[in-house]
């Protein structure tokens, strides 16, 4: 028992989901200080936030921590793509008063790179984990030789085996009722996403290395259930979204305690990646899913001026309100108090 | 506790989940037998077999039993559709060497109807569940006045309370990685559906009444999950699938044996309602969800021909394999042993 509390030096079997874009490092300080382990994201991150961030969680607590990379390979700009896209678009530009012509594509988020490894080797953070597979064999050898414990997420059986036979030190099965960004890396068929419940028992039969739950785990009864399920620990992200120490908007944390939370779905509209938020007017009129939107993380640069205007006149209609299926755990309480409610302690 | 045990009657928490094309008295006589609670899907019965199956259940056993009937309204026959629909087969006609010409629209399965309401009048069962909502006032009043407990299944809180409002005893949650059809009744949205985990804490939290989980539980540990997440007993069907009290064919259970049996789909093309199986070509190549497939029952008649020709050639391409997400408990044994597993008695 207690697999995962030993593997990874933490006192709850309890890892905090990064959330990139609505939290830093306050949240991951709060839940490693109360025992947990706490994640920085940092996928949204340049180099030197990235260093301010984990320097500013080490100065805090000397508890082990997370830190989190996207390891996608970046797509080239595809300009048809990009012209459909911004047409599909331009009536909502319209609408808001935004001229199409003075959008550009962006590159976007970055994935994990030879920079941040270099950065990883002075700061050794206790953990790292990655979405959307593993860096290159080079560069998670370099993040091993740190002495990281390294984490990914799976969505399917055959992602988890990939996984294992990359050495990862657990593995994440992320059901299809998890928030935010889908961790699927071998396949792009949303059909073959599999829910906590199916998921957890398959791929704890197929594997050696422990297994932690994600999606769906909401409360204190959750993390028993998925225990059940075989995983030795969980990933909670949608309930710490109301937590003080997040950096979720007012638009967000309202969409949150509203019962509209009760309707999320798998989009890719926002990044160009498939990711579950909760539906809006998006979401509604050109998704939840639509080819037209560039590849990850194209898509984001033509929805982020529509994004910032909507949210100026305080509306969350063209904005990635990101939320798990089960928002009944998302509480204005401290981080370190919903790390304990989850953990029974 | 023992809530449901006191509801129904029964020794075990656990639920044969009726399912209509694979199964028939033999299953619920044997899981009746065992303690737990057996059904029989009326669905795809004329009421002489109805009358008959059920003589059959109350000849081998005097413990409690379901009956399940779908209760959708029959849609009119849109001969656009039906025409835009076969024309969409015509390609799969061709190859298996079938005239086009020689398929009617047909009736397909029934809804429960007064003639049904009479014969559970006759013949009382202690338990009736239905899918798709409920029938009408008059219609739910009549089974109740037979004494039956009544069950409906509920695939979103709304649902849940929709369900608890008109009086039923128990609510099905069904979650998303349930096999076969979708007890959705109040929007055709397929965002809307969640996951067991997600689900049945929400309604749990919601309805006075008490909560069945069902979808992705295949094991001891699988029920003990659900039950911590509120459930007071649960619904199995997809685990029961190779037990030899069922009629499932035999591709059916090469499927379900098989590595393909990890990728199901939700599907509208083998009824025109969404529900749950192995992908294989007809979901590959026009699905998983068509509008052109008519409303359910319709679809199903012009399907009909190419599933037995296939089948006649051992190929199950074109056949409803249906199957939840969590196949890991399919077992070759007698019906009444994986009751008492699933139940750890």
């Amino acid at each position: 028992m207690e697999i995962l509390e030993k593997l990874l030096d933490i006192e709850l079997p309890i890892i905090q989901a990064p959330m990139a874009g609505v939290q830093g490092s306050e949240l991951a300080i709060a839940v490693s200080r109360a025992g947990g382990l706490g994640s920085l994201p940092g996928a949204m991150l340049g180099i030197d936030s990235l260093r301010q961030e984990i320097t500013a969680i080490q100065s805090q607590t000397t508890q082990p921590f997370n830190v989190n990379f996207f390891c996608h390979s970046p797509p080239a700009i595809d300009a048809e793509r990009e012209t459909r896209w911004r047409e599909l678009l331009t009536p909502y530009y319209r609408e808001l008063g935004l001229d199409p012509q003075s959008i550009l594509p962006g590159p976007g988020r970055s994935p994990f790179n030879e920079q941040i490894a270099d950065v990883l080797l002075d700061v050794k953070p206790a953990v790292v984990s990655f979405h959307f597979g593993l860096p290159t064999t080079e560069l998670t050898a370099k993040v091993k030789s740190t002495g990281a414990k390294i984490l990914s997420s799976a969505t399917t059986v055959a992602e988890a085996l990939w996984l294992e036979a990359r050495g990862v030190d657990a593995i994440i099965a992320q059901g299809i009722e998890a928030g935010g960004h889908r961790g699927s890396f071998l396949s792009d068929d949303l059909s073959l996403q599999m829910s906590t419940f199916a998921l957890v028992p398959q791929i704890v039969a197929r594997v050696k290395v422990p297994v932690i739950a994600a999606g769906g785990i909401a409360s204190v009864d959750g993390v028993a259930a998925a225990m059940k399920l075989g995983a030795v620990g969980v990933q909670v992200g949608t309930a710490y979204l109301l937590c003080p120490e997040t950096t979720t908007s007012a638009i967000h944390r309202a969409a949150l305690r509203s019962a509209q939370a009760q309707h999320t779905a798998i989009t890719n509209l926002f990044t160009g990646r498939p990711a579950r938020g909760i539906v809006n007017r998006l979401i509604r009129e050109l998704g939840p899913v639509s080819p037209a939107a560039p590849l990850f993380p194209l898509a984001a640069s033509a929805i982020a001026p529509l994004r910032a205007k909507a949210e100026s006149q305080a509306s969350g209609e063209y904005s990635p309100l990101w939320a798990g299926q089960n928002t009944t755990g998302c509480k204005e309480v401290a981080a370190a108090e919903l790390t304990r409610q989850l953990a029974g302690d």
